[in-house]
């Protein structure tokens, strides 16, 4: 008996696969198909994806792991995926708050930008933007911006994920003077990045508005040349779409950019669509065009507010944005952004019921993950989809008592409550603290470059 | 000219007048008549209340603490005060998200609170929203419920302020089973409480729909005699009004109050007046109404937006009010509403200049005070007025680079953020850790009980 007992040990250890880390927890919301949330739950990773899913107990027997990250007061979720931002806009944080868009745009943003942005300036943003989003749970950002090699290089090196979206815009800035300069710019960062495991490459006309067809027309082609994404925002505000009718016969900017072609093939995201009407939530379904729903920025600069009931009942793919944080936001919060999608849709319908917390948080994490044609890679916790993770601490007084997980993570836990993330298998943050940038560093970058922004304004 | 120096330094010694604790910080966001914010800047504080305000170097010329808390890198404002909530709702926190009120009511919060509300109830759920109210920077707080003497019991010995209001109900509830019963005993717990440093005792009718008109009187007389506010819900929902046009003669809930003669004296607050013509507000003006907005609670419930940009534009005292935890809220999170309250009046007037965060932070401060009709005690640092305040830290990278300060607290910083709460010149919170409450007492119990909650609704 002895014996056979110490074979039957023997035996289960030896049957216990290697993993490079298990991280535990009191409850893993997983998102699967059967949107299992398990009590004592756990994720076997290796090589960066995940190798298995399960009560502790199986995974604990299953497998044997170099190191462990054990949380029995947190919840272990899938990473949140931010879906539209301008990560170095950080630097400009609150540069101009609670002003018309015109004003904001031609006053304070584009002056700012025109004397400052440099790649120096871009990168000292991103590692700050990436500090930021990663201590609040995301794992996955979706970029527009200039320079955007480097913002590649920062966040290869913080070990964030990201799709980058290199901007493609009608007029010179800072990076390119000319939009047939930037699509040759954009190809060789796309050649550079794109079999890379944590940088996804993309292409990013800026808008319908600053871009001529002939150029929307040219990203697509170099998107669909690498099977990249197309990101362009699209009916942010009403006067973009009175322009469009203007312009194009009467066109919404979705019916426009339909009938240049440019939906017909390929991976796209429209940011924003606040103003999307039906017949255009009917053109995003058929030609499968992702949302990044931006409920602050849509809010604060007082643009509207985005049909996404209608938008999800139709089956489009909606994920969350925090948008940029210089005016139309003033932080990188996905939690934040949860709540208010949820609120937002409540008080606009004048129905509780609309966009209830199990939707909100699927936004967050495959939703945004279907938006940007990821869904095989991230936004649940699956074997065999990369290792992309956060513990989210119930140690505060407001989780307290413990309720339904989705009412908690959407209403509220909050950004400050996430205690260690995991990106690529990778731990970039644990138990709260940063190991893949210094914030001292970060921080002091940050304060420099901004003196010199503002006395650049005066 | 050795002696005559050390004359000086002897003389100017001598000449410091004692303090009990001097508070410093990077910023001094005074929110006094002139608005000054004083870049390195000190409170002293003696008895309760505040000395002086003033450059760093001032204060300690002048004052001698026992005590000192150096915050170099925080601001330091007045404490937030919540003007509405249903603080022992925090025990239901997340019951049941996502519903119609109806349903959310009848099916929910009536049963449960009917099986479950005791003084023992009420005495955890206090602790418990206490706690996360003050780690959250609110140092006065507004309540609604039943059993309100032992909510002012647990309010007074964990170190808050509340204006406490004992609910009064035209039907049986926990407390007491007739609206004369609770006038009684509103009475004898506004004598027990009326001399309080800290708790100032209120009558609450709970709205009109529930309440006769001669329960509505004897209240407001009730509240008269002692000089104490009345507090009640108005125009929530459009229900409401509906209801009310029907029931009396066309009139709005605010007219119906009106012409009982209820707004004709005293000190009076209204919850929500969400559905508030422009005739309410020159009502609510001529009556020194004050207004509880509650901007998360509208929004969950659908109930509607409150029009407070027009409110203050007639010169209406408005504050901020989480409303309770438990479906029109999950949290007590002050910062929170004051993100949303901006949000919110933006993107309904599709004009982002309306409500600018300076609006914002007075109502969660000053205007908060004046809607109490408490503004010669709490809502800025003046000196004279009761020492209740707070520091933020600005060590987390949502606060990079520093900018303007009353943006930064309306959009960037949250309620983790702050890091030390002085009320009544006592320190309940500092650096991020509670003095006055245990917090693993505080859960154990909210958890236990919460349990009992959850099984007597199967």
């Amino acid at each position: 008996m002895q014996l056979s007992w110490t074979s039957f040990l023997l035996c289960a250890a030896l049957a216990a696969a290697p993993a490079d880390l298990i991280v535990s927890a009191g409850k893993v919301v997983t998102m699967d198909a059967q949107r299992r949330v398990i009590t004592d739950g756990a994720v076997a990773i290796a090589a960066g994806r995940i190798l298995a899913v399960g009560p502790r107990a199986e995974i604990d027997r299953d497998y044997q792991a170099k190191r462990r990250i054990d949380r029995p007061d947190a919840i272990l979720t899938p990473g949140l995926i931010n879906t539209h931002t301008h990560a170095p806009m950080s630097l400009l944080r609150g540069i101009a708050d609670d002003l018309d868009l015109q004003d904001w745009l031609t006053k304070f943003i584009f002056p700012a930008e025109g004397k400052n942005v440099n790649e120096e300036f871009v990168r000292a943003g991103t590692r700050l933007a990436v500090l930021e989003m990663m201590l609040g749970g995301t794992t996955t950002y979706t970029d527009m911006y200039y320079f955007e090699g480097a913002i590649a290089d920062e966040t290869k090196k913080a070990g964030m994920r990201g799709v980058l979206g290199q901007t493609i815009i009608g007029f010179p800035v800072s990076d390119y003077k000319t939009p047939q300069a930037a699509l040759a710019g954009a190809e060789l960062f796309i050649q550079k990045y794109k079999n890379d495991a944590l940088i996804t490459p993309a292409v990013a006309p800026h808008a319908i508005y600053t871009n001529s067809p002939e150029t929307l027309k040219a990203a697509r082609v170099l998107a669909d040349k690498y099977g990249v994404p197309y990101i362009i925002h699209v009916s942010e505000t009403q006067k973009e779409n009175d322009d469009c009718a203007k312009d194009h016969a009467g066109a919404t900017p979705t019916a426009y950019l339909q009938s240049l072609g440019v939906l017909n093939t390929g991976r796209t995201l429209f940011a924003h669509s606040v103003w999307s009407s039906p017949a255009d939530i009917a053109i995003l379904k058929a030609h499968h065009v992702g949302v990044a729903h931006c409920p602050s920025s849509n809010m604060k600069l007082g643009s509207g507010t985005a049909p996404i009931a209608a938008m999800l009942d139709a089956g489009v793919n909606v994920g969350l944005g925090p948008d940029g944080p210089a005016g139309s936001n003033n932080d990188f919060d996905m939690f934040e952004e949860m709540d208010l999608a949820a609120k937002l849709a409540k008080v606009t319908s004048r129905d509780p019921k609309v966009l209830p917390a199990t939707k909100v948080f699927e936004m967050a994490t495959l939703g945004g993950a279907r938006a940007l044609g990821m869904e095989k890679e991230i936004g649940s916790l699956e074997p065999g989809k990369r290792a992309d993770l956060i513990t989210v601490s119930q140690s505060a007084p407001n989780a307290w008592p413990a309720h339904d997980v989705y009412s908690m993570l959407v209403f509220a836990l909050n950004a400050s409550d996430v205690q260690d993330v995991i990106i690529e298998g990778r731990p970039t943050v644990e138990n709260k603290r940063p190991l893949t940038l210094n914030p001292i560093e970060v921080r002091r970058q940050a304060t420099a470059i901004r003196a010199k922004v503002d006395a650049s304004l005066k």
